[in-house]
């Protein structure tokens, strides 16, 4: 049996549905659980799921991925601009990773502009909505 | 019936597989177009594909964009990183845009750092190959 | 009932009257949350009080204050400079905020000079020492 | 009889009075044309009035105005900021230029405050909207 | 009866005709007076004109002006590029506002680049000489 | 008889009440004025109060303050971001200095980040309006 | 008796042998706290060996040391970069600081250039491999 | 027989002996195809030479090259510092290259300094004049 | 009879003997004038001496230096490093000027390091305490 | 036999104990070769000790290292930040090589901040004073 | 008799053919003195060939050429890029000066961009490996 | 008997009177030297006068000065701009020094604005040709 995708999100994204929602939409990190693991079984994937405002414990639960998981999906959140920590462990992972943001962080504040995960992610979505999970899948299974 | 999604491409892509496979990989030009093509029919969407390496071309496509296509996919590949001309053109069509970069972009030089036509794109895909274009029909269909 | 005020201080606060007392003072952050309380308590408001050396503790509290504050006045000390996380916690909490700083950060060193909470916070005290506290309990008060 | 005044417009202006009518007005380059033309009889002038989305049709036109030109007028647009080649042109021109904007750039984006026109203009009028043309006209008249 | 136009000259603006004659020209500002006053005359404006070496004078006449005035012309001259307070001063204004530069300011050094008025000023006359302020009585009269 | 405090308000704000009422509030400067005299005689301290666009009667007033005053409160306004003469008047005062923003000045012009009277004052406050004053007294009340 | 020396090791430490040995080799923590206690006991020195992920958990490392030990050797890895917490607390502590890199960070990503640790270390050592942990014992030795 | 040396020319190189004498001498651009294609004769070297004021031209020209030529020669006027679109053809192309520039660019306006060419050239020669046309032949014929 | 020296002082040296005298001594701006009149007489040469904070009255009175003076001698104080009006003001007078600063401006702090002022100076002398007034005059008396 | 060790000392160096004493200790440059020399005798090592004061001493000893020595242990003091032809240096002489300094650079002055030495060097140590030379051999000895 | 052409190269040349030979080759620079004498003996030229290691010897080298040379070809390697007192040099020379790169020196680190020599030679040459020097010298022959 | 002045000068300054007359005048080095030397006398001073082209013979000349001078007179030329050696061997000096430059360093190229040396220097004096040596013994003999 194949090792399952982690998909890891970042610090506030637990808020989702409730901050911002012009720029992040009604649904909630609940919602979006949901329909990862409904189409990840379409796809006949594993995933484990996660969310964290600990820095630590995303770099904890990378380290696990490891040796546990067959690819990551992480939507890094605000540890996407400084957590170097992050990076490291992303690229001691040695897996496929796909870094996803809901909004086009390109056209937000300047401090967003700089991603220490896009530089060990093999792919990077940005913009898509909660869709940007589906896709992530989408090309880690066809990969 | 519904107006096409234009698919446009920047200078150069018509050199894919030829220039560095290791980045691009060996699909051509000709071959992405046949999986666009076939993957939108499967989706029931039409498609106009278009490469060229005049950014007057690319500037005159997004404007006829605005009357006669419903999305634009742009792969703008060597503008991305100064054609402002193709930045207000974008601005102008307003239409959905989905900008994809066959390669992570933010791992290769400085210089492919700053993208203007992420200034002007709803979603933005980078380092999927191919598969991106497939991800961004994917994306504009359930939109 | 109303709710009271979170009063959420950063990284080494803990060590006040310890560290660098030419810059911070003597007085210990326990003497801080007994004024704190004192002044509170003549003024009418309920106060929740807390210090952490993890940004994610911080983050959680923020998190919970947005259903269980009316208020958040935080001194966030290292992550002033750093924490976007925190940034982010706080613009979804939708609550008056008020950012303290003991000494005035303006005249330490560069790397102080930058603070992501300042786009968050209502109001910004810095310099007034352990009397700050006060100032932001008067400000909320006042409002 | 006294050579035209070349009037040259830059990319995208053909979608004006469609793009951003608030930043532009709704006047079309068509009623541009039609009032640079009466105003430029009445004060006796002549006038080639011409739009590209190309780069290089710029350079040629520019080019072409040192032998057949007595002045020229342009609204560069997005070449403004990048285009080094209408600045090289406009150099070896060596006849009196007018650089026209529509609205005010400074108050825009970052990227449209560099002009490399500029350093070849005798005059620069920002802001002015469509009568921004027959002020320079007006100016050339009166030199 | 319509309130007159205030146009306002920054300093060092009455050494006109003595300072750099290659760069501004003979005429001094006592001429252009004169031709500003003929010229509003024909368009049926009132104009007030006044030069100061002192900031804090000018940003009195521009508070004036908002109660007293139709519009502001100004050339701000060595206060372009500093003086903050004359910014907020025609923030308050609340009126249109002309800025103008006798010399192609693009052209001259570097800390002349950066204007604090172009970011309240509706339009921007650089490098027309004395015309400019004929130009700028014509865009408003147009207005 | 201990010495008064001066309250010293720069550039434009006499305009208060007027400009911008969305950044500053309704509140006029004489308003302000008001409150400072009435809180300051419940603290038993004297107050000499002030504005000026001018940055020279503001230095001329600093420096008599430095015989004839026991703090300095100061507004600086636009000065705050590049009068470095204000900054050596404070800094030859050798009193305490509480400088004051209405707004949060963090979260306006990048051009108002930078604050020269940082430099020499104790304490900043930013962002509580006209009740910046009133903390100002108590601070320097309790100090 | 002497307190032991506090040898603390940042996030991803625990991946040693794993990640990168072309640039750490292939020797893990566990090998250096053997060889780190060994030579200890040759020197008369107690050891107490730490990593964490967690930011939080070095910082209350270092202010327990402060009581508890006679010296700092920290290896602050992916932390070195932007952990003002941890700048902090070192200063805080007021003990001796010997800062090692596995590998000589000046050769690495531009990110690994800034050392907010540094700042607070008596003496830094980068690019000895591990063997760097035994010349900070000697130097703590000496000293 | 061996395949031609593509020598290809930017924008405004047609005016060469118009533009700026005492910059680029008075040699047109036809007397230097006739120098080049008499020196390769010489050489025993074929010739192809172009120019044009159109980037996506020379783009073209370059992408054929790979085919059809064993090297360029290239003086790519102002694309030198902004086309990334040629840059990347040269990449593509897997030719030798040689850069010519006929002044010294870098006695010459700062935005000149900047190559993206150099990027992509084995060979760059800089202010010989037509001279370095020959320079660039006896280069490519010795190697 | 030839006409005197300027010699111009900014803001805050009328503090002279006052503020920071570390860095300036004791000597007030009296004593100065006094050694300057002395040094002056035994040279021939006649003196305006010249105190302000408003740098208008400094414009003004280098205005007047155009027809009336036969050189300047200034101290700019904190007008050295924003003063363009000054800066414009000595371009025009056409007068041989020389810069003073008491103390070494290289040394104290980072917004001292720009002056406007050496752009317009033939000479520039720092660091001379009042002793630097009668190398001016020195100087000028050989020249 | 194998070869000796070359220790390399930049300028200034032979006025250890008299320059900043606060800063290096007052230890002299012949008290370092003394230790250093029975240090490395321990060891079993040969060592070759030679300080200088010009840049192109030092260039002639790394060439002749190349062939003499065994490793290279470089203080380049001032060198350390501008030498270029050290780094080129030290590139060919394609030995181990430590670079030393007595204090903690990191923590003086900002253009003591930037190493060339430091790309070619394998292991740095700084702020260890003179003990600092002995790890360096004892680094050697091991490695 | 015509003056001799000064054949001069900067520190480590004498390296050539050890150091890094897949950037260099593994010609001497012997061989290259070689060919260069030969080269200038069929075009009847006279050479003086010289390296040092030391800044000095090469400005004296300069110096002397003034009045002993007709022109110089300089390859002054890591002098380049901060030796200020070789442009000096060059500048007082007056001269015809030839600059002289192996290697392409814009494909390397990023502190060989920026090169003083170029400020003062009348062409520049790199990336054309030994092969440069005898285009200096065909290029100083038609000239 | 009181120790000599040691007079010191950079590279290139042999060169004196050949160099760039416009900007230094055609006085020699050794005119200077007599100047220095008769007004030396005058005031009763002795003086030791040196020029080299070569880095390390000016350190070692000013490591010279602690012992033998009693001040130090430098013009370092080039040397002013990079030579963190010279500024060391200043620092470790303990004398009075004074900077000379012949020019007005702050209106030529911008890489003659960074002095190392004015950070060690009491008092610098720039463009007042030769005269500034005789202003700087002047300051001297009057210290």
């Amino acid at each position: 049996m194949t090792k399952p995708i982690f998909v890891l999100n970042g610090p506030n994204l637990n808020m989702l549905g409730v901050r911002k929602p012009e720029v992040y939409g009604t649904t909630t990190l609940r919602d979006i659980e949901h329909s990862v693991r409904s189409h990840a079984e379409k796809l006949g994937l594993g995933i484990e799921f996660m969310q964290s405002n600990h820095e630590g414990d995303l770099v904890d639960a990378i380290q696990r991925a490891r040796s546990e998981a067959s690819a990551i999906v992480i939507n890094p959140a605000a540890f996407t601009h400084y957590s170097i920590a992050i990076h490291d462990a992303l690229e001691a992972a040695e897996l496929p990773v796909v870094e996803i943001h809901l909004s086009n962080v390109h056209q937000r504040e300047e401090f967003r502009h700089r991603s220490f995960v896009s530089l060990q992610a093999e792919t990077v979505i940005a913009g898509a909505g909660a869709f940007g999970y589906i896709m992530a899948l989408d090309y880690l299974a066809q990969r």
